[in-house]
């Protein structure tokens, strides 16, 4: 991870000094890192590089700074989209920099995304990033479509979250089976593995968002209420409450009218409708999934570690 | 041309229904497609394809989309960090389908552009258009950092209009060469053509902007005025002003105080000091260098015409 660190920090520079500016607040935000963590790690599954001492300057290093690009391009461009001012409890880049700013740079890092592929030079590694580019941007747009719209289905709201999640996490891990010069089953399975753990982790990020008890660990709650996403648990508060709590929702969700307390009781109707029980058995579903998806391989500390990361991703919830 | 455009409108679709709709409203709005022109041109020029019954099905026909992508996403991106509301006298996408839908559908189309580079499957060209388009957005961001600066010198200027404008046209004729696979050298005159034809083409459009005879043609005039951007009418215009005019300057470009008279007052100081004339001339230079750069190959339809394109940027300011 240090390697990719600075790869990331090596490759942000530029002439043009706000660039590295605004790259130099978004390291310092931190960020899991989670994404380029998947390529190093499923690569060390797949045993690449096949020789340690080559670990620092491998290929999976470039390719975990690569993906980490275009997930750091699509949050400056979400924070726009949502008109978002708070990112992990910092100001988020538009704030500072302002929306324009945070539009170009993040094409700036797309940008670099496919330099490093390029540089990389794996035409199936570049079809499966510039794939996933393609669908994050659909994902995006679709829960956009999707915004404030409580007839949502249950189906097209999955399709937004692999979009928008799951099909980088899926990618990010298929790649490390494919510098590893893998057979396609080992790859595919990375794929379900990277798939299944993105739902998951996308299903718990949004029970999250309504969890009151988080408020005690200092996370933010009510952002995703706010803007009128549409998410599991809403769907399944919606679904489950009476015509008075509907008429509720469709206020405060469909045509945007939220007054201060009105926070409080979504989080009381969700509490009621078991609504966050309901998200949390469906990310734990996918962690399954995601655990099953790893069978393929033979048992050793790295799959041990992506198993006890699926685990962790549903558990960190509860 | 047809066959191009026939691959830009089947690979802006996606199942996601706002995309194609966006699309059919940027491909509705017309543009001259002098970007995929250049890419067919510059081929042809080199000779390629060899078998033309192949024409239609060629490399070139791809890349040129792919240009074309690169260059509508900018523009998507554009008119939301300038909040334009209009492009070639029509409403422009963010007016007429929000912000976030212009941010992100851009973000497809650049997505899109690169999956048809990883289709054609050459890692030069790829390198080629991905360096172009971090330099297009180095070059927006250049030019977001020199808006309301009058102290910005011509060599920053000049290296705004590189990133933002000649890069891809410099992209867009090379690659031309190299599907045809021709000697480096061939590919290093096409890169200078396109940089310079690209360097002339904006300067006109800059002269343009505060061509107060324009107006008789129904374009918009002041639209670079409105927005406090440093273009070399301004700049040669303060440079030969008086310690009044400059005062005039400052307020309505550094401190973006404008009332409704001070459009014609500029556009009069700008008459006053030439500063069309100047620009102009250092557009016929580039002009002049692109021309020359064709040079190194051989007489032929397609050399004039792409000599003739070089004149004609200039001249439609005349």
């Amino acid at each position: 991870m240090q390697a990719c660190n600075r790869a990331i920090v090596a490759r942000m520079d530029s002439p043009v000094a706000l660039i590295p500016q605004l790259a130099a607040h978004l390291i310092a935000a931190g960020g899991k890192r989670l994404r380029p963590l998947l390529t190093l790690a499923a690569a060390h599954l797949c045993g690449y590089p096949a020789n340690p001492a080559e670990e620092l300057a491998a290929r999976h290093v470039n390719l975990a700074a690569c993906v980490e690009f275009i997930h750091t391009a699509t949050l400056l461009h979400d924070d726009v989209v949502d008109e978002s001012h708070l990112r992990r409890g910092l100001a988020s880049a538009n704030a500072v920099f302002g929306n324009k700013a945070s539009v170009l740079v993040g094409d700036f890092l797309f940008a670099r995304s496919f330099q490093l592929m390029t540089e990389d030079g794996s035409l199936p590694v570049m079809a499966i990033l510039s794939q996933a580019s393609a669908t994050i941007a659909e994902g995006e747009v679709l829960q956009m479509a999707t915004q404030n719209d409580l007839s949502t289905s249950m189906e097209r709201y999955l399709q937004v979250i692999h979009g928008k999640t799951a099909a980088l996490f899926a990618a990010a891990c298929r790649v490390g089976a494919i510098v590893a010069d893998r057979p396609r089953a080992e790859e595919m399975a990375l794929d379900a593995y990277g798939t299944n753990l993105g739902m998951a982790f996308q299903l718990v990020d949004d029970a999250l968002d309504y969890a009151a008890d988080q408020r005690l660990l200092g996370k933010t709650v009510g952002d995703d209420f706010r803007e009128g996403k549409i998410t599991l648990p809403v769907l399944a508060a919606y679904d489950a409450g009476t015509e008075e709590d509907r008429v509720f929702w469709r206020r405060v969700i469909e045509e945007s009218v939220q007054e201060p307390a009105d926070l409080e009781h979504a989080l009381g109707l969700i509490a009621a409708t078991d609504a966050i029980s309901i998200t949390l058995r469906h990310a734990s579903d996918y962690a399954a999934r995601a655990q099953a998806a790893l069978s393929i391989f033979a048992e050793s500390e790295m799959r041990g570690l992506l198993g006890d990361v699926a685990a962790y991703t549903v558990s960190r919830a509860r």
